[in-house]
């Protein structure tokens, strides 16, 4: 077998491995008794450290740089990007000493249990210790990526969730969003305050009814039931693979518009999981692009699409079947006006799409900061109160409410908030490039039709999988660099227009 | 470390990686979408060749000669049981070369899929090639598992469910029960016809209704919901762990009794699973014993206990109040006769505790045949059905209620029949030896107290794991070697007394 080949049948083994922890993961979230979470850590644990090891064998270096040495001659463009993808995976995975790794899985394991702990009990300071752990084994895991990548120490870490992304850049998008934002906000609530509130229905909305209907509306908009499930988790995610996607959702009786844009959300990831290159499945370069053009497609279908006017005008009288009670509060109108009601609070999952930005910003800012050195996690508390009241004039009631909200630095997800709002940049600009390419859109959207969108989707972003770089795949998806005009258009236009 | 503290290091991990593939295996039945089967046999196959993998490692063979070579010095009663399963274990993984692992594992899901479309199509033919594919591979794996075991090639398939079984002590017992039971089973449907039928309920039984009465009785029976769950799949079985036992049941709406008694049967499965000894998870002598053992303990629970009049003195005011209808067909007396009806028929599965054995038996020496070279399965079907016509008296209408009902050969679990019959004559030895020692267990399952039982059970056989043999393990529970003495027993009192 040529390098190369070698290197394909070893990635695949390596991927129905990452694919068998896939479900272990979705099981203990969805499924798994309480008294079986030992024992899952366990398995998981084995499993990682398998992948991990498949992943940096001896002969792997030299493998990859045999491939490469010959890659211009017998490889296509897909394939070498996949080795592009090998190589970089390998890098991450090499370049942090088998006994980091293990201690920083053991401390980000103590650190998450600590932290179930002290954020109902509203004690920052139980989980400080596990924090300041955590955060000193990541920033030598960062500087050991650094040194293999040639990046600074928090781009890193970034990498592994948004590979190629730069700081330079982010930090270019987050102040274009900055310098439109806090007017932008201010004149909406200022428009909102001036209307009359939309009708609310009253319920009880019973979680069977409420299944239904999530369930109607994610295959509505394309979620294929042969090839995936919804279930209930206590935070909603997508897990599994592209052939069989699992997505989760919760239930409040008092609200179903929280369950259903969840399950809408989740849809979305579903849909970018299932279209992800059929030819190149467990393949490097079959997998998602990366974690913001993961959130670009979630949030295309629930922010762009489903809290659009048109899908009100679809959707609406769905809902009214199923959920009965007053029919005003079903109008298209009201539920509109519902979804897109903007209202700054201290909680970043509960946050409208005008204030979310402001809780991701912040954050990389002190994630930023505190790999650096710069601050201290004793130190957060007061800084994350702080920033949150200068950016959108909210102080959190308590650290629960504050800087214990989240689980990603506790559990070790340095790097990933940035790309939420990426995310929501990217979202905005393919949806106005799909627009532009798909005339009369919305009012196939308000017809339910969701076939023409799906596939502008899959052919421009799914169905190429990470063959390029995130800016590349945006640029020849939509014509024009990433930039926030687009997302800044689609503000304007929703709560100003 | 030590060779043994190394091996019981190995095997925890190898462990972790067969716990992986048991949750992987009970997401495929109960709620993996169809679309998810084909990447889902990729990662079981994975996971199966990295589990072989950490068996069968070049220095596996020196670890365990030099753990053997100290064992008396070093190691107490539970940890020598340990090593003999471990090279148990290691002598079976090892025997097989790998590329005949990889073509019976390759002919067998080839020929389990013939089989699919073949049965309900009833079409033998259709189903043959994979049959004698398979067949050839397995003799081939008979014959060198054999050389490693020192035992005759169908016992060294038998070893791998029955460990230590011998075709000697299985033709003695069932020569026993065949002494007996043509006499006991024709004396049992005289007696019943001569009695007028009891009374059926009349439903219909909407799913609901029964996942409420099987989660009640096997909560009641004793199945922890914080350690497992109860679901649905095609065929119902037990899966998981012991920390987290997955329970499959099917429900039919015409008759709730047959996912009832499926439930309590794998309840009994899910009982041992949990009750195995909890310092010894992931190791070799902390498995179940083997699957006469487990289906022991599965028709302990479902014939001895479920199908008792006691247990339908508890069982029937609760079915009633569920189920409601009728009350004279939930009278404890009629739930019980309806329940130890005696009806010969064709299908194995459906068959009541007196004509089980008929229908193994048969199995048991048509596949010893076939191993042996002495019966081919072209000449299959006429076998299946002469035998069947000779042993009850039934002549299946056709091969798909014939030879074609089982998955067992077809999917390569040869050696595998004999254990549901040795199963329940271990259950009747068990459950004698339980009431001799519980004075009043017939009024205390009456009365829905099962909890000394299940303690007995524990002690005596859940909580021994794998430490002894299994004739070791019966004998020290019931203080008399295994025989079917009890069993005949148990089959005259409730039959024919």
């Amino acid at each position: 077998m040529n390098p190369y080949d070698e290197l394909e049948s070893r990635f695949a083994r390596q991927g129905a491995i990452e694919e068998a922890i896939q479900f272990l993961h979705w099981d203990a979230a969805a499924m798994m008794p309480r008294g079986g979470a030992a024992s899952r850590a366990g398995q998981l644990a084995t499993l990682r450290v398998v992948a991990h090891e498949e992943l940096t064998r001896p002969d792997m270096a030299d493998l990859l740089a045999a491939a490469e040495e010959d890659a211009g001659n017998r490889l296509d463009q897909w394939q070498r990007a996949n080795l592009r993808e090998m190589r970089r995976r390998w890098r991450h995975a090499a370049a942090v000493p088998a006994d980091l790794v293990a201690a920083l899985s053991e401390a980000r394991s103590q650190s998450e249990g600590a932290w179930r702990a002290a954020r109902p009990a509203d004690d920052f300071a139980a989980a400080l210790p596990g924090l300041e752990r955590v955060l000193e084994l990541t920033r030598e895991a960062a500087a050991a990526k650094a040194a293999a990548l040639g990046t600074g120490p928090y781009e890193a870490l970034l990498d592994q969730y948004e590979p190629g992304g730069r700081v330079a850049e982010i930090d270019r998008l987050f102040a274009d969003i900055e310098a439109f934002l806090p007017a932008l906000l201010a004149a909406a609530l200022e428009r909102q305050a001036a209307r009359p509130a939309p009708p609310e229905p009253h319920g009880p909305f019973p979680p069977a009814a409420q299944r239904r209907a999530a369930r109607m509306l994610v295959e509505r908009v394309g979620f294929d039931f042969a090839h995936g499930r919804l279930d209930e988790s206590a935070h909603p995610f997508t897990g599994g693979t592209p052939d069989d996607v699992r997505l989760t959702t919760r239930y409040d009786a008092a609200d179903p518009a929280k369950a259903l844009m969840a399950a809408l959300h989740e849809c979305g990831h579903g849909l970018y999981k299932r279209g992800l290159p059929a030819t190149w499945r467990r393949q490097p370069v079959g997998a998602a692009r990366g974690m913001a053009v993961h959130e670009s497609q979630s949030l295309l279908v629930e922010m762009q699409m489903c809290r659009s006017r048109a899908f009100a005008g679809f959707a609406a009288p769905l809902l009214s079947e199923i959920f009965g009670g007053e029919a005003t509060a079903w109008q298209p109108e009201a539920l509109y006006r519902r979804q897109i009601r903007v209202r700054p609070g201290p909680i970043r999952v509960d946050a409208d799409e005008v204030t979310y930005p402001a809780h991701v910003i912040l954050r990389y800012r002190l994630e930023r900061a505190m790999v650096a050195g710069d601050l201290l996690p004793r130190d957060l508390p007061a800084a994350f109160n702080d920033g949150l009241k200068a950016a959108i004039g909210v102080t959190p009631p308590s650290d629960r409410d504050g800087v214990l909200q989240d689980i990603h630095w506790y559990d070790g997800y340095w790097g990933y908030f940035p790309t939420y709002t990426l995310g929501a940049v990217i979202a905005a600009q393919l949806f106005a490039a799909a627009r532009a390419a798909l005339p009369g859109l919305d009012d196939a959207i308000g017809g339910g039709q969701f076939a023409a969108l799906l596939g502008w989707l899959k052919r421009h972003i799914h169905e190429k999988g990470s063959l390029f770089a995130t800016g590349e795949l945006i640029e020849a998806a939509t014509g024009t660099p990433l930039a926030v005009a687009a997302f800044e258009r689609h503000l304007r236009q929703r709560y100003l227009a």
